[in-house]
């Protein structure tokens, strides 16, 4: 097989960075790679966490938005379905054959509330987040409508500032017109705290869980006295499942990022001083990048710019190699400082994106490689699903 | 016609934001929006400006990505043709019509050097930059194994610090192999100070053009003597074009931002030391957003963040408002400042992007709106293309 095309004669490039079989050697730049060994190693030590600490693991799809990914989270991770933030995601998820899809956000645009309450149609479990109670009463009517239940959350905001309610009133009173609607079930709470997450020390990062953790059981103990026990209490990430884990409270995770991981979170540390992605978790995800100018001896001008990642949470690292740096970005350029000049033109390199998240986003393919071969092209599948 | 399908009943939300016919209200968000009005006066205003001073301009497909803004270039802008900076670019605009296109960049991997030397095929003409002598037999190979003819600038660094070479004996001896070699021709000189284009200050950015300007009029005048008179002289940018095309030693303009604008781009100052884009360019260019949830009285959460935009160069500025302030950005949120309470769930918003190029890289359609109504809805024909 020519190493460019596969067997149908189909080309590598334009659209698609690499084909199964291909030595690794071959692949065009930019792209992301995923390193299958170390995502497998990562995906089932999460698995095997969250089993002996009796926690249902809902794994954020949010961060790698691929169908291939989640389902490899269920089967070897013991996954119990997805979360997601967007309708479009829940839909690409729910097509591709998952069966629990929790929509962790707030869905208000009545077009997106009509696409919600059809998703069940997929066959799936279909749980979405309210913090108002006017959105209650738009979702039971298009469940209504359509015939089918629509599973709801209260989000809590323990710390994200972002959406949610407070206090343990507030989460009642929904809760108690959700239960009274036709066409909607009360089924938990959602208590994602995420502006903790990145936060490196790990006792900052316990106090804030620790405040969190008792806002939410003072809620849930609310809830509970209502007459309205929350079935799931959903929450945690990659930066504090082990809090949520330990709670007696939370009984569902949330973790995205521990599956890839990337440049910011492998800087946070664990119980012990050390960086996570030196023993708790491995980098699997990769931005790989070729040198195309060398034209300053000191300088190596590499093909993943902005437009390759995002670098909101900071510049990727060029991984295993201390001799070379990624010090700036533009558009289609990153610049490589090469003091000693040991890089080539056409030398690749494997960068650590700052955030994987948003660096996923931005691409169409990962291509999963094991022992210097490209063994599956996984499409993005719900890349640029915004709406 | 329903507003949310066409009449072929397909759906907007899912994989399209909006349909030709809509009204502007019933967009689906996030998305981008073009302003037709501004953006056609825009273009219009950079052609005029160009033929008065005798410049070609060869508009930055980059920034946009997509053959109708180019061709609205073409068309109403007199724009000769298009730059880009990857192969990948340079198919879609050759597959769509384009016939004069340039990539205003290295090509360097053999497999990508194959993909250029056939795009003349399509019966375009094609251009690429060289920094380095190496790259000149690697190139002519492609070409003559194509029977084809690739054009060549040399590449200036003029003060970016990325790609190119400093001196004129560096740029003779690279256009010398060039003109000597089979399937090559030598046409001219890619000289893009794109370090100096976001300096506020009107004399600061002179200071470096002029610099610049020096530097390639004796690179110039090096290869008229050596008998390789440059044809093209090609450079230039948004906050640069007036410089090149005063400058006697320029012929063409590389203009992208000034048809869309953004909110790093405003804040330049011209000669007057007055924003850019309040007189000399328009914003045509919008994220529109939507508040999802209002839970705090003066905090209003919009559904654009991370994979709706690139902050690279700051947050989005509210376009057209004082009373409210996009103020943190996560993956798929933003939080408004909303001090007096004035926005409610489901309002829209228009933001103005921190930088447009990477921020158009991450969606699929320009939704082009006039008069309230939607006119038009561009494919982002070259997102992704990043090979």
């Amino acid at each position: 097989m020519n190493k460019q095309t596969n067997f149908e004669g189909y080309e590598v490039g334009y659209d698609i960075p690499a084909l199964p079989g291909m030595d690794e050697a071959d692949i065009q730049t930019p792209c992301l790679i995923l390193d299958l060994d170390a995502l497998e190693r990562n995906i089932k030590k999460m698995g095997d966490y969250a089993k002996s600490h009796g926690m249902r693991h809902r794994s954020h799809g949010k961060m790698h938005k691929s169908v291939d990914v989640q389902k490899l989270q269920e089967s070897l991770g013991g996954a119990v379905g997805v979360c997601c933030q967007k309708v479009s995601e829940a839909e690409v998820f729910a097509r591709g054959g998952i069966k629990d899809i929790l929509v962790s956000n707030q869905v208000r645009d009545p077009a997106k509330i009509d696409r919600l309450a059809r998703l069940p149609k997929y066959g799936c479990r279909t749980i979405v987040c309210v913090d108002d109670l006017a959105n209650v009463a738009d979702l039971s009517k298009a469940a209504s409508k359509h015939g089918t239940t629509l599973e709801v959350f209260v989000e809590i905001d323990c710390g994200a500032g972002r959406c949610g309610v407070k206090t343990p009133e507030e989460v009642v009173a929904i809760a108690k017109a959700v239960a009274a609607a036709p066409g909607l079930k009360f089924t938990g709470i959602q208590a994602y705290q995420g502006a903790m997450q990145h936060m490196d020390n790990y006792a900052d990062r316990k106090a804030k869980l620790d405040t969190a953790i008792a806002q939410v059981k003072s809620c849930a103990d609310a809830l509970e006295a209502a007459g309205l026990k929350a079935d799931l209490v959903s929450g945690g990430g990659t930066g504090s499942y082990y809090f949520e884990s330990n709670s007696g409270v939370y009984n569902e995770l949330q973790c995205g990022s521990y599956a890839f991981m990337d440049a910011d979170y492998g800087r946070i540390l664990d119980e012990n001083g050390h960086r996570i992605d030196q023993g708790e978790w491995e980098n699997a995800l990769f931005i790989l990048t070729s040198v195309m100018s060398h034209a300053k001896a000191d300088k190596a001008i590499v093909d993943a710019g902005l437009k390759a990642q995002s670098v909101d949470s900071g510049l990727p690292v060029v991984f295993g190699r201390t001799d070379v740096k990624y010090v700036k970005c533009s558009d289609e350029h990153g610049v490589v400082e090469d003091p000693q000049g040991v890089l080539k033109v056409n030398d690749k390199l494997r960068l650590v994106p700052g955030h994987c998240d948003p660096t996923c986003n931005v691409h169409d393919w990962y291509v999963g490689v094991r022992n210097g071969k490209v063994e599956v092209v996984w499409p993005v599948s719900a890349r640029g699903k915004a709406y």
